[in-house]
């Protein structure tokens, strides 16, 4: 009972861990020796890397009483490093993990998260994607950390950089929900007594399902641009401006209705919906952009348009407007500043 | 003057990491998207993860005095990554870097490591290799982690599993100088009062040079089983000889040589120079076999043999006996045993 990792050798907890690792089928060689290898049918391989802190991206014991678990956070760590590959348009191919644990980390924490690492790379649909290899190290917090690889299947990634005037708008997955999942992990408001809809923030928030068939689904539709909203859209919609030199305007209308489904939660805790809507980062949607006319992806639905900067007075605006005048305060995270 | 990260948002600081990081020639698409593209001209990518953690792994400041500069960590990031590439018979193609930061890091650190990231990538010999991306946190104690991907150029891996009984075993790069350079780091004995062989071997632990061309070497020459010694030569060849289910039978004589450049450091220090050699970590040389009578790829040099497990009394032997009659004490690192 209550074994904690400083009790056992690093081969000793590794053989714990491997077991409970997913196998997909692009792996050419897994975990067990100096590197992995990993299939490249296309000649190419998409990579990105994303790290969770304790404290920081996560807490074990929130203040309403919520526990992240090992399950909750190796899902996590799963859905937002896939997502950075299905913002290309890509699919996972694989994961390397690194986990810093404090020696005090109970070894059922670690294969619960590894359980949780494998199970939503199956539940998201990416059963082709294996965890392939890792690292362990010692640490006075939790820190993890994914590199994930990628296959663009023969077809040309979508960069954030290709929005052009006139382009349609368009999301896909959940927006601002992880945000009022947060508020709710934050509040005093303890699980049993949270409605419906807050149950369902608070799961999302916690595992986090990005919508896995629909960025390679816009490649194929044309997609002209695209990123995952990890930021908050507002900030992403920035990013994807600035790349493509480009001004988003935003619908308010679209906004919100977005918004009204937040609005139950945002009235108990005292907070705006929109600006969960508009700020919220980890929901790990896709805003993508698609020529004018073309009819979009299962999945999508339209938020507005691209149009000149020369004729716009901010990056992004809303309804053809300075995004200032309709909701004040920060433009989502920064890892730093606060 | 004393600029910190908090001090700066997380595009200001990328803004200075960027234009320091090496660009190599196998990046399709570098930093800046929601992930890079790598050229896998083979169609399989090679991959390994590793995490330096503050206060395990390296300090700022050491008790005699030295400092880890963001340059030494970033070095050793590379160094330790391109490594585990070369333990494959690969070539490095790209890095992915996480950078866990405390508030008050000096963005004069965060310059520094990828200075020294860089640096190490083109003096090591792998100026193919890009920093590609990565992603930035905040948290209480630094922690680097870097994910390396490599292309075996349509060569077959050299794995761990692969040694014969009947091959010979060699090894190539440093063997127990950086466990010296540790060893005097953690002593009082303060760098002006350094030997030139002391000089060395600090020098060495601060930023290990991994033989990179030995790795593609050994495998054009048909080296049998290969892996880089990251936690002891001791620690290693027993998983060389668990992968392979054979025993590796080291060479006193050889040992002992080598032992022979450690000894007048090991003498100030009153430490065992032999116990460097067998168990002393992060040099990131390679540990290889190689069919009997084969001439060895240049700078590898022999240091015993591979023998049956059947006829031998443990894993790993010493002129055919357990080494615990040799040579006591711990078999090499674990990162939660002490």
């Amino acid at each position: 009972m209550n074994l904690t990792v400083d009790q056992l050798s690093e081969s000793e907890l590794l053989a714990r861990i491997f077991p409970r690792l997913h196998t997909g089928t692009t792996t050419l060689l897994g975990p067990g020796d100096d590197s992995a290898i990993i299939a490249a049918p296309d000649g190419r391989t998409v990579i990105s890397i994303d790290t969770q802190v304790q404290n920081k991206d996560f807490r074990l014991l929130w203040p309403n009483g919520s526990i992240s678990s090992g399950y909750d956070v190796g899902w996590k760590a799963a859905a937002q490093n896939l997502s950075d590959i299905n913002a290309m348009g890509a699919v996972a191919t694989a994961m390397v993990v690194s986990l810093t644990l404090p020696r005090t980390t109970p070894v059922t924490w670690v294969e619960d998260f590894a359980d949780g690492l494998s199970a939503a790379i199956v539940a998201l649909g990416a059963p082709q994607c294996s965890v392939a290899g890792g690292d362990l190290s010692g640490g006075s917090e939790l820190v993890v950390t994914v590199a994930v690889t990628g296959s663009l299947e023969g077809l040309e990634p979508v960069l954030r950089s290709g929005a052009q005037v006139g382009d349609q708008l368009a999301v896909c997955g959940n927006m601002g929900v992880s945000a009022a999942g947060w508020a709710l992990h934050e509040s005093s408001v303890v699980a049993s007594d949270f409605t419906p809809a807050m149950a369902h923030a608070a799961g999302l928030f916690a595992r986090p399902v990005p919508p896995l068939a629909a960025g390679p689904a816009a490649a194929r539709a044309g997609a002209t641009s695209m990123m995952d909203i990890s930021d908050g859209l507002l900030r992403d919609a920035t990013r994807i401006a600035a790349a493509s030199k480009v001004c988003v305007d935003l619908d308010s209308a679209m906004l919100a209705a977005m918004a009204a489904e937040l609005e139950e939660t945002a009235v108990v805790l005292g907070k705006n919906a929109l600006q969960w809507v508009l700020t919220g980062g980890e929901d790990h949607g896709l805003l993508s952009t698609f020529p004018a006319g073309r009819t979009l992806p299962e999945g999508f639905i339209g938020i507005g348009s691209i149009v000149s900067m020369e004729a716009a007075v901010a990056a992004v605006i809303i309804d053809g407007q300075n995004f200032e005048g309709v909701v004040s305060g920060a433009l989502g995270w920064d890892h730093f500043a606060v």
